[in-house]
């Protein structure tokens, strides 16, 4: 594989003057889901920790909540019109039981109502969803530990150094130890690339822990989360309505624009001490 | 309407300080695309401009090139389950002889292979598509015009200064001048409003413009600009590799890292002058 940065000749303007140079950039290829061989997703990634990136979708989907749901991952075995495998589909079995998710536009969408959806909706989906109740787990936070997180989170994205192109999602102990952290061109596959290694690594639910990501916290974001277990989210930007009412509703703690000496705690603020 | 933001009772903590205020959020909301009554897609977005995000999903899935292929848009006239009309339905009929897109996972890819997808099918699936040859558009732009879009862009960004929440795209003529600015939640979802804009004034192809988004440039938003006929594409930060071989391959210039004094020119550099 080692296909997670790619370099391509590019112009560099600088006060007018044109140097041409080699760059590096993050790569972004598809990835196809099958699940019992039907196609299930096509998501735009940056390949690396596929079978992760696949297990965690399933989590936030609430199709699994163990690793032993999962039977078999493996990549198509044959070769594309190119002769080449392209290692961008994944062939998923699942144990006998576990109901396969359908595809379909409102796939998200389990309720719905006569004359559309609403945020509403979204929040009961989740909660019909959801295998874990986080009000369950009494832990608590510090606010030094959180603040703290950006940098630690920064400081591990190896690929971003090179690209300045890679969100990062980072998990994390309460004490602020990095457990895992994924990058990807998308920030959703970076969360469902944690989320997978923590469910095949036994973890889940991911009780304790603080999710940190690099960019905003879209309400998918905190589905994520909570789909996980995962009783804290943290986000170097700001969060939507959604998430945050998402959030509330689930017992989340959602910070957003954590920085070294303020942050903003937009749910469950009890959380953070 | 006007939902575009929404106000939240937040904990700011400032060098250990706890206060409670009041915050503003960018608002998040799924949208519903049904078209000739079945649903094609759910996207998460910011409300507002709902027609034009519509028309302009439609115009980057090469379904719709001109307004007079468009009928009718509406939102569901009903009321749904708690008695309010969510204003999240939206009810879209084309004109005769304009096929109806499909609903799949795979929607985006109209060649397949045997062993899975790669980022060639990706391209190969834009030309496909696009009923616009961006080498037909021979138009220039000049470096220092480049170089005051981000400026522009965030100066024009009215809900982002009130919430920090909020990606933008913005179309410029080749002198500079602002035609156009949506913000949403989503990138792609800002994308497809301005571009729906155009659809829906009658302004398609757009040659001789320029596209600059606040974030970075992914692979569908080269695809949104090459299907809408934009020769130029400017982004605040990095493009991943696809976009860069994307624009490449179709006559797209594409900009990143644009800065008052650099930027780094990834494709069709000859277009920037």
């Amino acid at each position: 594989m080692g296909r997670v940065t790619a370099r391509r000749k590019i112009t560099r303007i600088t006060a007018g003057a044109r140097t041409e140079r080699v760059d590096t950039l993050a790569v972004e290829e598809p990835l196809e889901l099958r699940v019992g061989g039907e196609s299930l997703m096509v998501t735009m990634r940056t390949p690396g920790d596929d079978f992760d990136l696949a297990a965690g979708f399933l989590v936030s989907e609430g199709v699994v909540t163990a690793e032993a749901d999962l039977t078999t991952m493996r990549f198509c075995a044959g070769k594309d019109e190119t002769g080449e495998n392209s290692y961008n589909l994944l062939d998923i079995t699942l144990a006998p039981g576990v109901s396969a998710p359908t595809p379909s536009a409102k796939r998200n969408f389990t309720t719905t109502s006569a004359c559309g959806i609403c945020g509403k909706d979204s929040l009961d989906d989740v909660r019909t969803k959801s295998t874990w109740d986080l009000t369950d787990d009494l832990s608590t936070f510090k606010a030094e530990v959180l603040a703290a997180l950006p940098d630690r989170l920064r400081a591990a994205q190896k690929v971003f150094d090179k690209t300045g192109g890679l969100h990062a999602a980072g998990l994390f102990s309460a004490e602020g130890d990095l457990l895992a952290i994924r990058e990807d061109v998308g920030r959703h596959n970076a969360v469902d690339k944690v989320v997978g290694w923590a469910l095949r690594t036994g973890r889940l639910p991911l009780r304790q822990t603080i999710l940190m990501v690099s960019g905003r916290a879209s309400f998918e974001l905190a589905q994520k989360a909570v789909m996980a277990g995962i009783p804290a989210l943290a986000a170097v930007s700001a969060p939507s309505s959604l998430a945050a009412d998402l959030a509330e509703e689930s017992g989340l703690a959602l910070a957003g624009f954590v920085r070294a000496d303020t942050m903003n705690l937009y749910a469950n603020a009890n959380r953070v001490i």
